[in-house]
């Protein structure tokens, strides 16, 4: 989008160069597990068919397109990152890759995930912008995939960060639609009550097409940007970890959108609670999801870590498993009070910028240390508790590496929420590209 | 309805006429744990000045109405049948009693309900066909008020059959609605999942009229009835408990719907494991609806039974209440499917009549025992799994005790199945009373 030029090139002439590039960098980014060459080549053809007999099935007709491994492609395998399902060749196609499909894209290839979508580091991934940097996960592949400029567009699952979290270490923008939107159906379970499917893409306007085709609306729904927005930007203890660099970027971006005739107001919510309540939600449905695989292959071929969290699942009393569903309505209720006069609410995506592979715990803007799993999931996980849509666009650079800004919307304003970031990536101005890219 | 000359008649006629019958009948029939004479004398009042002045609300406007004492009813005690509750007045009307204002219904008030709502016996009030017989519960104030001609119409509640057991007991229609049609805000929880609030009223079309003001949408939403209903009879193992001659009553009445054009053919389905899993999702959701108030003032007060259930919910495990959320879907499919090409699937709604009161074990068609809570709530609760609509139709006697006929709708097609009830009960002559009647 935004490149007339590319309008006229066929599907075939961008899957040969999407495969070039492939190709060319993703021996060092590791975004793909599998390249679909053949099959993405056919489907081109008979897409350029169509569209030389007049058939062009929507804005993203002959598209190439790459899905996380935990998503069902017909004929390939869905490993989800794991050896346990190196054998699960899919029959059918998800409901989101039949509807890629009904719009014309191409599918090329399925993207690495962390183990079962359990994780942020997503290992075998790294981060284009700097190699020895983590890309984030566990939709680590279908970020760097996009940021490396191997494809345009790519599709991830978030159950509690997990496309917003890579999107912000490799600068590239994640949306996590609102709850239900996107169907999760031959997608590898993590939560029910938590999974999400979305879109990555580089830019708010692309991310919003890919969005239209996974939730099935009409192509150019997409809503107008709203007048100078109403903006509410979190505050409070729970914010405390962001590191001050980070901060200083957001300040430095509403600033610019204050000057451009915005008011932008702090609001509080508890973060941390919310977090809290999607773990209390994701380990024993975690348990119920793995319950048969388990039983039938034993615990070999599972990590260490999520083998723990299945434990932790399996012991976990209903009781507490309910307070965790109680407190949705109600966490959601705090989210759409503040949103009743406010276009979106505002805060870093994630407390510091894509940490060094292999650190295990970081140091946060308060001082304390933290667990890298713990501390990267802190603010999107709370949004997987409410079921809010929430768009990651880059904002700026730290050290040489993207900064992440969340917007939160409305439960069911996808599009007016994509409307509202697209504002706030206009205002933004940094310049940089990733070492590894094809751009 | 259907009594023309009703309809000339005030409010307040109306109302004393009630509170005469009540004054006359209740000292042994125990339908009421509380009667609002006096507030329910001004509402009339109010009501019949607006009549006067050319304002009727709806087709119910001045008609007295009994609820549950489950449901708040603002300045008046909500004790759900527990003296753990004795001093909790309500301060605001529940969402339904609101609905009934808004629709000039007259509060005339609340009725007797099992513990908490958790049980069929409602100790406390008798059946009117027979004084020796339980009324049926948890609803069974709200049924008997409407079987001895005390009230017109009633609201219940029902979890796992406590509108549609009393109602079959006292030879009166019950509606389970399709679950989260009608809201249950200001309604004492037994179980989230599973709770579902309804009518109970003396006629198809009365109860269709109720469900209109319960649900929010405009009166005279009713479907038409189609031409002969096509039926799937439910059978199988799961319906050997039925007493044969409960049985031979519902032969009767489809041999005279197939005379009438209707054709009716066998179906099954795992009733069993249905009302397993609702069992499975109730007792930690009444667990946890009770965690405070049981931390607050001990185990004083609970009966026995909800206290054990209070208990095995407290130590059920997360995984196993996913179990039964999950098969909710896989149950709603089947029913879904077996009703795509017919109109109503029907079974009796309890195996047997009005079970004597002080019988704890009964003895099944099969010639088993089983406790009374058990037998009773084993076919209707399987409904309150998939939420799908039931309407409960008296359609014959057994030894002078009603028999109650089940018709299960599909999910959001309430009026079209109560239409499919209404033929039905056209279709059904028996003679008979209660003992203990007004009319």
């Amino acid at each position: 989008m935004g490149d007339g030029e590319r309008h006229a090139r066929s599907s075939a002439e961008l899957v040969e160069e999407a495969l070039g590039r492939i190709e060319a960098l993703d021996g060092r980014v590791g975004a793909f597990v599998a390249v679909l060459a053949d099959e993405a080549r056919a489907e081109a053809a008979a897409r350029d068919a169509e569209t030389a007999a007049g058939r062009v099935r929507g804005p993203l007709h002959g598209r190439p397109v790459a899905v996380k491994d935990l998503i069902d492609v017909a004929g390939a395998v869905t490993a989800a990152g794991s050896p346990k399902l190196a054998g699960n060749r899919a029959e059918r196609d998800a409901d989101v890759v039949g509807r890629l499909r009904d719009a014309g894209m191409v599918i090329l290839g399925k993207t690495r995930t962390h183990e079962f979508a359990y994780g942020v580091l997503t290992p075998g991934t790294v981060n284009p912008w700097d190699p020895d940097r983590i890309a984030g996960g566990s939709s680590g592949g279908s970020a760097a995939a996009v940021a490396a400029g191997m494809v345009g567009f790519a599709v991830g699952s978030d159950t509690a960060g997990s496309i917003r979290i890579p999107a912000a270490c490799c600068g590239v923008v994640g949306v996590k639609p609102t709850y239900g939107v996107v169907p999760t159906g031959g997608v590898v379970p993590l939560s029910w009550s938590c999974d999400h499917v979305g879109p990555i893409a580089g830019s708010v306007a692309e991310a919003g097409v890919l969005l239209e085709v996974l939730s099935g609306v009409p192509a150019g729904a997409g809503a107008a940007a709203p007048a100078p927005p109403r903006l509410g930007r979190l505050v409070g203890e729970d914010l405390a970890m962001v590191d001050p660099a980070v901060t200083e970027v957001v300040d430095r971006l509403c600033g610019e959108l204050e000057r451009r005739g915005s008011r932008i107001d702090e609001v509080e919510l508890p973060l941390r609670t919310a977090r809290s309540a999607v773990a209390t939600m994701v380990l024993p449905e975690l348990a119920a999801a793995h319950a048969a695989l388990l039983a039938e292959t034993g615990e070999q071929g599972y990590g260490e870590r999520i083998l723990k969290a299945i434990r932790r699942g399996q012991q976990a009393l209903a009781v507490e498993y309910l307070a965790g569903v109680r407190y949705r309505d109600r966490f959601a209720a705090l989210v759409e009070d503040l949103l009743a006069d406010r276009d979106a609410l505002v805060l870093p995506t994630i407390p510091v910028v894509a940490p060094e592979t292999g650190s295990r715990v970081i140091e946060l803007g308060d001082g304390r240390e933290m667990g890298v799993q713990e501390a990267l999931t802190a603010l999107p996980g709370a949004f997987n508790c409410s079921g809010s849509p929430v768009v990651s666009v880059p904002v700026g650079l730290v050290d040489g590496l993207p900064v992440g800004l969340s917007l939160v919307g409305r439960i069911g304003a996808d599009q007016e929420l994509l409307a509202v970031a697209g504002v706030a990536e206009e205002a933004t101005r940094f310049s940089g590209r990733p070492a590894l890219s094809a751009r």
